[in-house]
């Protein structure tokens, strides 16, 4: 495939910021309906319309790729709410975590980005950089408001809430034994805004 | 090495359940000191004073028996206390284990054990069948005595509380962003036990 391919017909080449975007979802499609082994450049070049070249330029593999598709897929899926109610706003975001890691393949694929991260000093920094620490960073903004509001202890430190809420569904995505579903993240917020002592 | 590995000299040969005692201590200690590649039937049947001939009978491969021998290894660093007040026992358990996570390399080897299974189903079944869940077993029956003795709410699900104080932890070993240590063990025991509300 050739640079032709950034052409459409009739209206010249297409802006670089469309032709990211194009190649990102190529790559988060293929991810989700195949695996990380069908995002190869040749087979995300091919269904975004991109030359093969300009993949080349902006990614330096296909592991590296598939990660940028990922983030890209699940950004909107993953989009934290603030309509003033913490309780209802983390719920309703764990409610879309949980869709997303019960969705197949995409859970599977989540799972085994993380297994091979753990192998892969390089494949960890990108997942840590691109994905964890920003995530991160919209959870704790939220809850950080929720205590500006009153309806979260001063004290409580946000970041260990996000390990007891999105790091519980991991724990059960990577280690499963119970199920992923809406009643456990109804349990996880419950648990924790209201404590379990009587 | 023969079968004469197995005599200690004026006491004839040892019971079968030295020997896999002392191969399974072996196999434990190659594998935190120096990683899964290091536990081969060679090396712990050198170090365990065992034949070759005894491992291959008992284990279908090396990998089995390294996760044997991580079994066995953390075992007794992780026994569940019950000294009949939960926010001590879990407190005292959840040292133990940051300690444990944060161990070199005995945390690194639990993450690429971990990370390996999420692409091999019979290492995850190993898993969660000799790990996960009878550990799982241990501290939902301690959760369910302190609501016995009316010190956590009964409607409570102890399954969903491993996720978010275990599982917690691990989120933190596999997806590394922010420190274990024990000030994150104690946060996450309070958290639940007085809730997030002011």
């Amino acid at each position: 495939m050739s640079d032709q391919a950034a052409l459409r017909p009739g209206r010249g080449r297409r802006p670089a910021a469309a032709v990211r975007r194009a190649v990102l979802a190529a790559a988060g499609e293929l991810l989700f309906e195949h695996g990380l082994g069908a995002v190869t450049f040749e087979k995300v070049a091919a269904r975004a319309g991109a030359s093969k070249m300009t993949l080349y330029k902006w990614w330096p593999s296909p592991g590296a790729l598939a990660l940028d598709g990922y983030f890209a897929a699940v950004e909107d899926t993953l989009a934290f709410p603030n309509t003033g109610e913490i309780e209802r706003d983390l719920t309703s975001q764990l409610h879309a975590f949980v869709r997303l890691l019960t969705e197949r393949p995409a859970g599977r694929v989540i799972a085994e980005l993380v297994g091979a991260a753990q192998a892969d000093p390089e494949l960890a920094g990108a997942i840590a950089s691109r994905h964890t620490r920003p995530r991160r960073a919209l959870a704790v903004d939220r809850i950080g408001r929720a205590q500006r509001a009153g309806q979260v202890r001063a004290e409580v430190d946000p970041e260990v809430l996000v390990d007891q809420l999105w790091g519980a569904c991991y724990h059960r995505l990577l280690l499963p034994d119970q199920p992923i579903d809406t009643a456990f993240a109804d349990a996880l917020v419950r648990n924790l805004l209201a404590g379990i002592r009587p």
